[in-house]
């Protein structure tokens, strides 16, 4: 019986001007695409980054949430002036930006009665409606709304958070994925590859992508696909190839 | 007399797979972004990351042209079979994907004429009229076209290309920046800095983000303005906030 591919697809949003100018390195769109298709079968399909702009940040979501069946956003969840996540989506969805009882509590017994101050309290200020991401590191919780998921941008916050995604989530077919590493140039088999990609359509995905490392060229030729075996029929031919060409397969890069 | 602000911005589109996927971090964002603004003025509004597919490249080609003054492709260009940003930039814009004149004459140089395989070759076909932007790590070159400007994957080998846009781009105002690193949590300051910002609305901006470094947290303030003195000035009024509420200020992250 042939396996069905139930094809999950997602985008993500990252908000934040520090990304937009350079001064932060983005860390979160590597770590939660894998992890997005090796637990959930959900593969991104695009990612935006944009400015700590309401009228941006409202267009953004109506678009990305209508073209794919989920939307991650990251950052602009904090409680300082230029955190307005929540209130830009609040806006989007025509929903209003009120206190969330739960993330109330949340947050007033992590800070205390005495500290939890104005700047806090906006932690806890979401579109109704909204289901909470817990955070086991700083309290402060995500939340969920229809398909629109919104995470902190502080990558290692993140991280601790995005295991309590998963009921949220409907998995589709994880992307199988197999490197190859090649001590050659790319235009040594870009014809070959093609040849070979042809006889694959829609079965295997195959990827050329250059890299260097201590002086020294090489390839990988990454294959994806949600069939096992035509992605070892695949492998093997690329092998033939590379034997035939006196390529020589490195361990790793 | 007041100095003009030339606003001159763009946007960076991502053409590739394997930051999708999340197997490859990208690092040309923040690279592109902080050249672009520290020598020519030119600041980052968007940022898109989408696959190898030439209907969605026409697509995001034909809105962000059109919406920014300047867009930045990064990969798609090298020999292979999943390098297709020359094409489908020809698609969008309707002219010819056509052999280069001195794009071929650079590469069968380089290769030399019994090496300059079809694979290749296809590195010197370009959207007609199209400007080099040269190369010096491998010599395929990148290549402008209308207000798009298009350049490898492989973040060393756009790096030795970057200083090589200089000449097409039409230079805006440089934006001034300046970080305070400070020991506290971003709640603790949230309001007083929603105050500040308030007072120099429109005049600098004002970011906020937390960090985290060998288990302590931090914030680091971030100003950014066109105007010295202005931000001289929004400085010196943080400086006093941060003294008066006891917290320290540190050298760095």
């Amino acid at each position: 019986m042939r396996k069905k591919n139930k094809n999950i697809n997602a985008a993500i949003l990252i908000i934040g001007n520090e990304i937009l100018s350079g001064r932060t390195q983005d860390l979160n769109v590597s770590f939660i695409s894998l992890w997005l298709n090796q637990n959930c079968g959900i593969s991104i399909g695009e990612v935006r980054v944009i400015p700590d702009v309401e009228k941006i940040i409202v267009k953004n979501i109506l678009d990305l949430k209508k073209r794919f069946n989920y939307v991650f956003t990251t950052g602009g969840i904090g409680p300082t002036h230029d955190d307005i996540t929540a209130k830009s989506i609040s806006k989007a969805l025509k929903v209003k930006y009120e206190f969330h009882k739960e993330a109330y509590t949340i947050l007033e017994n992590y800070y205390g009665k005495d500290k939890f101050n104005d700047g806090r309290k906006k932690m806890a200020k979401l579109p109704r409606g909204s289901k909470l991401i817990y955070n086991p590191s700083s309290a402060a919780p995500g939340f969920n709304i229809k398909n629109i998921f919104c995470l902190p941008g502080v990558p290692s916050i993140l991280k601790s958070m995005i295991p309590n995604l998963k009921k949220y989530l409907v998995k589709g077919t994880v992307i199988l994925s197999k490197s190859i590493y090649l001590d050659t140039v790319e235009s040594r088999i870009s014809i070959e590859l093609e040849n070979i990609q042809k006889q694959f359509f829609k079965k295997v995905e195959i990827g050329s992508y250059p890299f260097f490392k201590l002086g020294k060229v090489g390839v990988a030729v990454v294959l994806r696909s949600i069939n096992k075996n035509q992605m070892n029929l695949c492998e093997k031919k690329l092998k033939n190839l590379f034997k035939h060409k006196k390529i020589k397969i490195k361990k790793d890069k």
